[in-house]
């Protein structure tokens, strides 16, 4: 079922509601990937009824993003959902979500901020505002569809904490489950944002994930040294890539790591031809 | 039943919207009085279960402001909600709500964040983190009792329009009733910082009624110059008193007035012997 308002999902989740049914939600931007069905999958064994969100949020892209180009591709998602037993694909207008069209801005609407300490690093160093645009949404979802549990995946593993620790922080009463990476059979995560890569790129874009692997496989040999670790990735690095950046965080709280350890996520963030990808792994897994 | 713990609440609460039974939620600092019982009385009568939280939040208080003194009479409060009907008085500790004993950030806390528009004006601009501090409380308790229905007094107006505006903006799924200010018989808006004020501070303090009242009849004699109308304010304030503001704005979105009319609100806050009180008026009421 393709629903396009927030009364038409608060009527479904009422009956569900009442009927004592639990609900997953999978909030996503839409043009689905094999990522995202991994997670509707997950949604689909473990809640009665399932909400798919698509919806290209626009407080969450800076000036100079991506949001008008950014693919919308709703028929083949609402394809993809049928064949999957989702209940509700809920994709919304933004006037829907934000009662205007015009961009909203903190003078005009309530925001949701989460603390500094998680934001102010990582992707949230240069995308400025994105995360509160983030949680804004995220929260807003949660309210529209009050689902027992939501499903997030580890690929925005920044964005997966940030969001427990907002449910945490603000007695949000569901339930955060994340799920794994899918790759390629290259190894390249998948992203809504590989479409904009060229036949060339996405080998180059390769790099990412042999980097992370690199120094999983050092760490595996018992270098814990971070900035031994961090050089060994400028060898799988060429004129295509610009490397935003290749940091070592706990994988629970972002906190700062002095030596890589078994609770060590490596983040990296690197432009590929100028397309922005991203990718994590946790050491030793 | 007095709980002190989020987890007996969500307890009692599920067992609750298992019987799709109505939850009504009055939340307050404690030292409950008149005002409150207003609002606890029409919470039992469209409610089927009745939950008061009593907790003085240190979040939406400024460093100089009196949170150590802040009236806590919770034995009385216990006895007030017993008699009127209430199902929980929910009496968290700060480390309960907080997760910690030490005042959070907004470097290690998520906040909500109303809009400046409606917080850099009257209570909000002399109370800086002021509204983001009670945003954050009422979206908390909101999670955790889950209410269909809230109850707020119209006396702290301005919060009762961030609130609103909160609600509606991140689709929280709760209506937000405001019920009439209740004064004592000499018209003073009552108070749980009353409690500070001496027997000649109680007779000083009604000039704020007095002031509010006197442009309300002068309006309604014709005059709509709002200049006019604030410098009326002026034969009822003596050396006790320090007037922080007298202002007139949209009773709805606290948007600007050029000319009285009958949607706006008269706001008044005024130091009486060093005590801060506030009161407001409709105009036309």
């Amino acid at each position: 079922m393709l629903v396009h308002t927030i009364k038409e999902v608060r009527e479904k989740v009422n009956e569900w509601k009442k009927a004592n049914l639990t609900i997953g939600l999978v909030p996503t931007m839409g043009a689905l990937h094999e990522g995202h069905l991994s997670l509707i999958k997950k949604a689909t064994s473990c809640c009665d009824k399932v909400v798919v969100s698509a919806f290209v949020n626009p407080i969450q892209f800076g000036i100079n993003e991506d949001f008008d180009k950014y693919p919308r591709t709703i028929e083949q998602d609402y394809k993809l959902c049928t064949e999957n037993g989702v209940d509700i694909l809920f994709n919304p207008s933004v006037k829907e979500m934000y009662g205007t069209n015009e961009q909203t801005n903190s003078n005009n609407f309530t925001y949701v901020t989460p603390p500094y300490f998680y934001v102010d690093k990582l992707c949230g160093a240069s995308r400025i505002g994105h995360f509160d645009g983030v949680c804004t949404v995220v929260l807003k979802l949660f309210n529209i569809v009050q689902p027992n549990k939501a499903f997030f995946g580890q690929k925005d593993a920044q964005q997966a904490i940030i969001i427990k620790k907002m449910v945490n922080d603000l007695n949000v009463p569901v339930e955060i489950i994340t799920c794994p990476i899918i790759r390629n059979s290259d190894g390249l995560a998948l992203s809504s944002r590989n479409q904009y890569l060229s036949e060339s790129g996405k080998k180059e874009a390769l790099a990412l994930n042999k980097i992370l692997n690199n120094i999983n496989n050092c760490y595996l040999k018992g270098i814990t040294d971070i900035k031994a670790l961090k050089e060994t990735a400028f060898s799988f690095l060429n004129s295509h890539h610009e490397l935003e950046y290749l940091e070592f965080f706990d994988s629970e709280d972002l906190s700062p790591k002095n030596q890589a350890d078994s609770n060590t996520r490596i983040f990296i963030a690197c432009r590929v031809d100028g397309i922005r990808l991203i990718d994590n792994i946790k050491l030793g897994e």
